[in-house]
């Protein structure tokens, strides 16, 4: 398109963000308009994408990361040919697919959801990595900025790991329009606040007049032409362009235009321009990645392994089946065991340092392109991602997550290192599964298992060496459990998972010594869990007693009430876990102190029965 | 001292670090190595402190951001007489005060909790705003931190609030050892990629030979006479400095030396060198401030208010009554209303812009020096400094958190925006208080009632207005509830917090017209729960039906079950919680959806009635 085309386009694109907000009654116009150029040259003059099929190789990828210019992003799918205007007219109802931040749960040119901001450019690095690393395809990842979110640290955890792997296939484009949500940014239209924080970080910078097309257009094509660094066009804009009574003003963002028929007018009034997108060059399908046999590491019974030890072990065995498979670390592959997966497949091995926000991110965009990550640092970390965890199962991504160095059994690392939150805080994740093994042949299942798995998938890991329990032929459903132990005579049934499995067993043994019969259960699939079992479980001892390594909410003795939620009856719950605060120690000492070794358990259990709450 | 005496002292320091940790036989004498000198300057030359009086107003503060060089901090105590040898031989054993990563709880000279890496740099920018804005102090914030950490978003989320401000009493001092746990660090040895970052967010720079003592003497020098910036020292260091066998080596992180007689007498041998650490100038008290009359917003029941307003006018009475009250705020103040504190106290109101965790920080930072923060942001948001959190817990750091916009309810935005995690996560962590307030009286006298808490509070507020219930003068103690309806023919009890309240109500309403009483439980205090009005409902009515605008996961739900863990006979169970994914939908449609509103309510307690479940 030509300059007047393209200035018109961005009207037209004004307009129609004014019109979707204003029939909503809500939604960020203000914002919409800002970057309503820098759309709108992007669409028509450089960005290669078939909106018939979103998932042709050779497609761009496109991401709006201040996700709330929402209706600026349908404005350009109409104006496209993706979308109807009736459709448009829909925004943010309920049923609609343009909800108030994009999601590709509902639209399938949607690579990540966005709304929480400083998720746009990590998840992109991802996507980018993808492209260079993986996929070997030429397409461009182009990333839609808001200023504000310039403050994230996130966004310079991407910035780092973008200019390191000298990702020139992603462009960074951010829309600096002065005025956050409650008033000015730190930088104001200080272009080169931006630009000498992005050069700082080994990329190309470009500032440019976000309202001059002919500038934009240049820009990109700079910006494409760019080799061996990603790009950031910092470019200078008015917050409700076009619109004399909003535009750079305050207090005007996330709210309708005051007279909505008005502004159309002043911006020239309603248009139906069409974008011609450029179509993507052919190119070959993903992931053409052989299949073969998997042959899982298996391990003896009663040999001492630790459960990182397995992980490690069964991913590498699971990338030399699946050459879709891909693993991320957090700069501690040695501890996590993600080394063995680093040293058979260093080149689907992502390094990302400690910088966990990033980490989860390309995790993301690497499912967003069709492989399947599995990112690994300590459990305790992984809290560090949080809300890219979150937003990762709101884009519906497929993500494996392993946390190691679960609970107190750390041992004398102490507090700051110990997962104690990780299974409450994944729990939470909707639609996650949750899994915590006790031993090496039930890890190396469960590995390969979760890959299987829909949305958000967690393992939990441990430090130390613990028994194998189980043969290598034995199997490990998501939504299973195993009975250790079960006897007619039963009093009251243990359930535990991962550390506390073996202190179980230990406390069973002692028990019946002491002429008491305890059930023992390792419930290994936290989330889903095995309802039947605990309602067998329920019915045979009438009293449940749950023993985890971790804090005493949102756990594994919250996550046996599921099986018990319908207003059935409800057996007798007592609860074992972590709630103090641990200090240094060695591992037995800690699970001593906490009150979840085998010790502590029989303990319990006798307490139990001397005041005959068990039957 | 001069040159040879502080050679010989970062000599000593290598030597008690390699001593700790081989009786230890854990910890990171390598990392302790690369840091020696560096240290030994400061605390010999530099450091302003008085080991006998901590809470000293005028003391310097130090920060080991680089938490794993535990044994190097607690050599430096040593040599400042501080501690013992004998103590220092205690390092990460039961019991002691020397933990694998220092901790305030337990040593008074630690400012704050380290060991999850990209804190410590944050923490010391909100006491470095302490020192600059309200103490009014000329104390200096020194904080040692490590290259890798440097990859963490929070370091430049640091980088940029330190540079904005101009805090020229904070020092960031980068020990620049090149080796991560993994192996090398991005950059290696390549200081002006670190100066070049720091540099471009504002900060004065200076790259210094991190083991020539004079260097450094004359670095810290010139971070002290640099006005307007603050400066970040980038020391050239190697890991293991001093013994050849581990030096500049990989494969040695977080391992004791593999001989360390041998290491110590390469070192030079044990030596007893005492430090005279130099004496902060005379400074008054902290926080002389006024403690007035407390006087709370008062509302009308039947009025409809946002709990959210309640918050933010609370808080601005709060900070009229109470001089050591601050506000912190992630650029929303508008929504959370913290903006009524910031128009009435200005200065005490902290701007942190979109960086959650830099806010959060700068609140552990604040309670440090014995300020009082309030934190608010959107709840969602606040998953984002879930790692702050939960390294602010093992401080033991009293900060409170108030996250708005909960749950489903707010209705458009869509799910990116909606906090439904913030329960669970808030519950899991260490001796928290979690408080969820369903009017604006009520939410009133929590925000002054969570003040007086121990550790981690949160606030959970809503977006829309909800009608008054509670009269001004009500009392909510924490750990409380209120039990809105109740009758000898309650069939059920229905358990809610928050916008289920309301719902709960018109259900019961509803219910009583279909001739089926419940009673209705507000249960505002989500940890710690009523137990002793949870418990006389299960006696009341045997059957509890929680509702929660949360996930199903780790809320009200799960919080419940803390009233019937000592093995008691449990009432009947049935949950009401969000348990699809959202998309956008006005406020009412968003609840209807989701299960949770009153029609669903008297569905469920209808179902039960039906068949017999409860009485």
């Amino acid at each position: 398109m030509n300059t007047r085309q393209l200035t018109e386009l961005g009207q037209q694109l004004r307009v129609d963000s004014v019109r979707a907000a204003a029939a909503a009654g809500s939604g960020h116009p203000t914002s919409s308009m800002s970057a309503a150029d820098l759309l709108a040259v992007l669409f028509a003059n450089h960005l290669r994408y078939d909106f018939d099929r979103p998932a042709h190789p050779g497609n761009d990828r496109f991401i709006l990361s201040k996700g709330h210019a929402s209706p600026l992003l349908y404005a350009a799918y109409k104006a496209a040919g993706a979308i109807n205007d009736t459709e448009l007219m829909t925004f943010r109802r309920l049923g609609s697919r343009l909800e108030g931040h994009p999601t590709p749960r509902r639209l399938p040119w949607v690579e990540t959801a966005t709304g929480s901001l400083g998720q746009g450019l990590p998840v992109g690095v991802g996507i980018a990595l993808s492209g260079k690393r993986l996929d070997r395809v030429g397409y461009r990842v182009w990333v839609l900025c808001g200023d504000s979110e310039m403050a994230e640290g996130s966004v310079w955890e991407a910035a780092e790991h973008a200019g390191y792997e000298h990702l020139d296939n992603l462009v960074a484009i951010v829309d600096v329009n002065r005025l956050g949500q409650r008033g000015p940014t730190r930088h104001g239209h200080d272009l080169d606040a931006y630009a000498r924080r992005f050069r700082a970080f080994g990329w190309h910078t470009v500032e440019v007049d976000g309202h001059d097309v002919d500038a934009i257009d240049r820009a990109y094509g700079e910006a494409v032409s760019t080799v061996g660094q990603p790009t950031a066009i910092i470019a200078r804009t008015l917050k409700g362009k076009g619109v004399a009574s909003v535009q750079d003003r305050e207090g005007l963002h996330g709210k309708p235009l005051p007279d909505a028929d008005e502004a159309i007018e002043e911006l020239g009034g309603v248009r139906d321009l069409r974008i011609e997108v450029r179509q993507p060059p052919a190119a070959r399908m993903l992931h053409a990645v052989r299949a073969g046999h998997l042959e899982l590491p298996r391990y003896e019974t009663g040999d001492e392994v630790a459960t990182r030890d397995a992980y490690g072990q069964a991913l590498a065995a699971l990338g030399t089946a699946r050459g879709d498979v891909v693993a991320l670390d957090g700069e501690v592959s040695d501890s996590t065991r993600a080394e063995f997966f680093a040293k058979e497949h260093p080149d689907r091995f992502f390094e990302c340092y400690i910088a966990e926000q990033q980490l989860v991110a390309a995790a993301v965009g690497l499912a967003a392109r069709g492989w399947v990550p599995y990112v690994s640092t300590f459990a305790a970390f992984l809290t560090r991602a949080h809300d890219f965890v979150r937003m990762a199962s709101i884009s519906g991504a497929g993500i494996n997550l392993v946390g190691s160095h679960a609970g107190v059994a750390i041992g004398q690392d102490g507090p700051s290192q110990m997962g104690l939150e990780d299974l409450a805080m994944f729990r939470a994740v909707h639609g996650s599964t949750v899994l915590y093994p006790c031993d090496a042949n039930q890890t190396a299942k469960l590995v390969a298992e979760m890959a299987g798995c829909e949305g958000v998938r967690y393992l939990r890991t441990s430090r130390g060496g613990m028994p194998v329990l189980y043969g290598p032929n034995e199997e490990f459903p998501v939504g299973g459990s195993k009975v250790l132990r079960v006897s007619p005579q039963d009093r009251l049934t243990v359930v535990a998972a991962g550390a506390t499995v073996h202190e179980a067993l230990k406390a069973a043994h002692a028990l019946a010594a002491d002429g008491i019969s305890v059930q023992v259960i390792d419930l290994y699939s936290v989330k889903p869990v095995d309802r039947r079992a605990l309602r067998e479980a329920a019915e045979h001892t009438g009293c449940l007693l749950t023993v985890e390594d971790h804090h005493e909410e949102g756990g594994l003795g919250d996550a046996v009430l599921d099986a018990f939620l319908d207003g059935r009856p409800t057996p007798r719950l007592v609860r074992l876990a972590v709630r103090t605060m641990p200090g240094s120690a060695s591992p037995e000492e800690q699970l001593h102190a906490a009150g979840i070794d085998a010790e502590s358990i029989a303990a319990a259990a006798k307490l139990l029965v001397e005041n005959a709450i068990v039957r």
